[in-house]
């Protein structure tokens, strides 16, 4: 167990890089078997597919229950706790991809841990998938429910009244300025990043087998204190995917155009944010394998990069 | 201890077959006790009785606390607290029978994990009796307050106005369709199994022993999110056995007519979700013994268990 | 580590019996200082001081604030909050002396757990100072705001409009009967018992390390489930030393006679509630050594207590 | 790992005397690049930097989001989770330098537990610069949000209406006494040394790996419990950086005369506080090194100090 429990929190944040060695056997135990073999191909992409349904459904679950109940059955609190306890069981039930639930923590572990750049497109896919079918079945259980509070079949965008598209992907406060829009994204996926790579620093405190329960509260947090101007999506996958379903489900072009088209900056900030936030850590805190620990913090690597391609990297051990 | 730990934790999930061997001297110290031998020999059915006991005194007081008090002492998120503490604090009292308190877990736990079929009518009997008999102490320990609320000695069941059979167990909220009731039920099961059977695979994260802690969450998550339609039975023992209770000290007939004989829904479509729930989790993430890893996703296993019976099913290992 | 882990535990119920044993030398790295061994002789009784004193003020503390600020700075969700944390963190305060925090657990783990009998008056009388200076320092903390709150230097009892009593101890709802005032007491001891005795059982689930955590959710679900009707006291100590206290700085003697005399209550019931949990825990549940687990249920010992005294009772091993 | 965690326990609370010893050639991975040497030097300074940082943009961070969203967005409860979780996030983070976050609990390590008092500058200067920046930070974030507030761009502080002041730094409430202020200030910071204490001594239970979450709930009931009266900064850093910012970014001088030139009780109070915390705990519990136990109750130290420096205190051993 306690080898499981490492093995398992290490890939959790891309650095395990020889992935397929020693866990061939005991990933698959029936290699005869059709499905698993397929299964065993595609674990990575079933992992976070999975992953990001269960935070999407407890995610855009409570919303759709805050909103259409009109705050009768939970309020904003309740809405950090859904996010929260629901990126804290995505990870649970994501741990053989590492648990990363959003393409910017994936780019980031390319970038800063090592992790494997060609798994790079599949993981994106998979967690769009994920959330875009989880917000699915969100609407359907709450079909009735949405009607009633509409006052029909019509199917509204913020800031319309009664407007239930916000159930499933984020728009902004009115407020707030492009500028803003994008420094609060990026703010909170800096912390997001830098926090998670605290979490999983084992050469400081670490939090080892208490990583869920520590991303429970670090989600909670950043609803609490960083959610309200943009509703902290800081994830693609989080935002991209519902926001189709609700394109697909009838809400209508506004899904896009709301906020001035801000649907484009949390599918383009996070990125940033996460980038940052991982470059201040590995700067000031980490001291284990990074590309900032190698001369010339990591850019002669671009270098590298260029002649050998990216999977050497990892052949490569201390690059 | 760590050997007590594993034990329990795998009990937990139905995957201990061999159950009475070598645990029996452990299990009763003072074999020579008339006392001692008869604990022994009901040690499931006491164990899953107060574990579902203890989880129905804590959800059912405080949906009595929230609705007596007129939401003074307590709000929504109060009850997804008690429901979610219930839940956690009954497992560590139901670990000697794996604290499964819900009959559908105990099925799927029959089904996936090879828990033996002779225990099922034992569980389902104890946990109903456990939530019957916590239903009545949470009765009497409200008799005045359900008094001054309903203004009198009558009882009545919503949508009357001052009802209190809510306190007990659940009734649909008024908008939903037939349809749209037991899908509600059937995705809070499924979700339920799912995450279960993630927090106890020790190939993934796994939650070990913050399994109870990471119940609560899920526990509270379902009900935050999940919980307004028909607020989240997904339980028979849960729902039926209080129902039963309601029944027993006059709150008359409209406990089983209410909500057009909606009664019937919380029996049955957990038994679905969790089925499901299961069948989800060992076809795209789980890799150790389950009948979805073995020929034919388990269907071969039908044939054989008419042939040999499924007690046998434990002693042939990979099936 | 895992040693001193493993004994903390053990000694939090009363389970250590051969407490001066092998403790001595670490329990006073400097035995030739008077103070250090001052402080040995005391240990236990200082223990509980602080331990009681950590959740009175916390609990107290958090009345105070949510009641003076006019549910401005807290609502009934903060008091379950309060009190819940205020024993987790007490509990970590008092390990030294088993965390009992509680005259009814301590008499309960005398009777059940082999506890020594002559430690009881030490830490009944320990645990009801605590709470005595712990709700002084609150009262002096809140001074101008009760001032404020009152209206002037008059300290009233509740039902008197803006009365403030209910701060430091606790008043039952108005509509309860004598018999539904003793009641809820003792259903809510009883379930604190027997939840307590699950979470230290070890061949249960067992929780170890997270006894603490346990018991802020065990206390959060009795404040969120059983706490409206009489405030769960369920401690002779958390209600009869602030009381003194509150009569000791001008209450007045109403203090006592509100709620028709009902102080003696929470003394008295507590103590039949946790004998009635822990019986059936050991009853139904426990099978390590316990008086349950003995010939005739412990009535046996009864009589040889007469003869040897109830120190023997611990080096006689298995009773 | 438990090597390192114990280590990192330790740390936390300043008993590593030899601090330089063992971690060295671990602390940096490649010694050869100028940046990991800068950075190995800097280690407690980015460490404390970065701990404050992450602390104070989840405390102002959400009391911005609750006071600019009129309370739509979180109430009184949110703000006890955000600097709950802000405090056990930084520690997390600040792992390295022992997490101390607060001036007043270093200068306590340093009087009780041996903790360099060559450090004491750089860690209150990194801690002070760390909430400095941080408040700029969330200033910014929430720019647009504070001038529709304000209702332009005038910056107030309170009591004016709609005022903002009060996100960065606390402003005592309006009935308190001068005494009251400092009484308060005093008593929170106590008990968070005494608590502190309690978590991280071995002989006690013993929060090991649990310290952060404990920390967690240790603010979050000093914020429900005595934070209603001064805000609770019981932290030079917390308060005056934030302070400084706030008046940089032009807040007007009524940020320090506000409350009576209050300004200067969150920086004093909370180092008296700690050291009576701190006295007490190792004077009524704590067995271990301590000056307290020694002979004179360390008063015989002082005179030791001056002769040989605080340097060799750590060298001399049992002192």
């Amino acid at each position: 167990m306690p080898t499981l429990q490492t093995r398992a929190t290490l890939a959790e944040h891309g650095v395990t890089i020889d992935h397929e060695g020693p866990q061939e056997e005991e990933k698959d135990s029936n290699p005869h078997l059709l499905w698993s073999r397929i299964r065993y191909q595609c674990q990575d992409a079933f992992s976070e597919f999975f992953g990001v349904f269960i935070m999407i459904l407890f995610g855009d679950g409570v919303v759709a229950q805050v909103v259409l109940s009109n705050g009768e059955k939970g309020d904003y609190q309740s809405i950090s706790w859904g996010w929260g306890l629901g990126v804290m069981i995505g990870v649970y039930v994501a741990g053989k991809s590492g648990g990363h639930l959003n393409p910017a923590v994936t780019l980031s572990n390319c970038v800063y841990r090592g992790f494997p750049w060609r798994k790079f497109p599949v993981y994106i896919v998979a967690q769009t998938m994920g959330a875009f079918c989880a917000s699915l079945v969100v609407y359907y259980n709450y079909y009735s429910a949405i009607d009633t509070f509409e006052g029909g079949r019509m199917r509204t965008v913020p800031p319309a009244t009664n407007a239930t598209a916000g159930i499933f992907c984020t728009y902004p406060a009115a407020f707030l300025t492009r500028t803003g829009m994008f420094f609060s994204e990026f703010v909170a996926s800096t912390i997001l990043m830098f926090c998670i790579y605290a979490f999983a620093d084992n050469k400081n405190v670490g939090a080892n087998n208490l990583t869920p329960l520590c991303l429970f509260f670090l989600i909670f947090g950043i609803g609490a204190c960083f959610g309200w101007e943009t509703g902290y999506a800081i994830n693609l996958a989080r935002d991209f995917g519902p926001r189709l379903a609700s394109y697909a489900v009838g809400y209508g072009s506004e899904v896009w155009s709301a906020g001035n088209y801000y649907f484009w900056i949390p599918m383009v900030a996070p990125f940033f944010g996460t980038l940052f936030g991982g470059f201040l850590y590995d700067t000031f805190i980490f001291t284990g394998k990074s590309p900032i620990n190698t001369p010339f913090m990591g850019l002669k690597r671009l270098v590298v990069l260029q002649g050998r391609g990216s999977a050497s990297l990892s052949r490569s051990g201390a690059v």
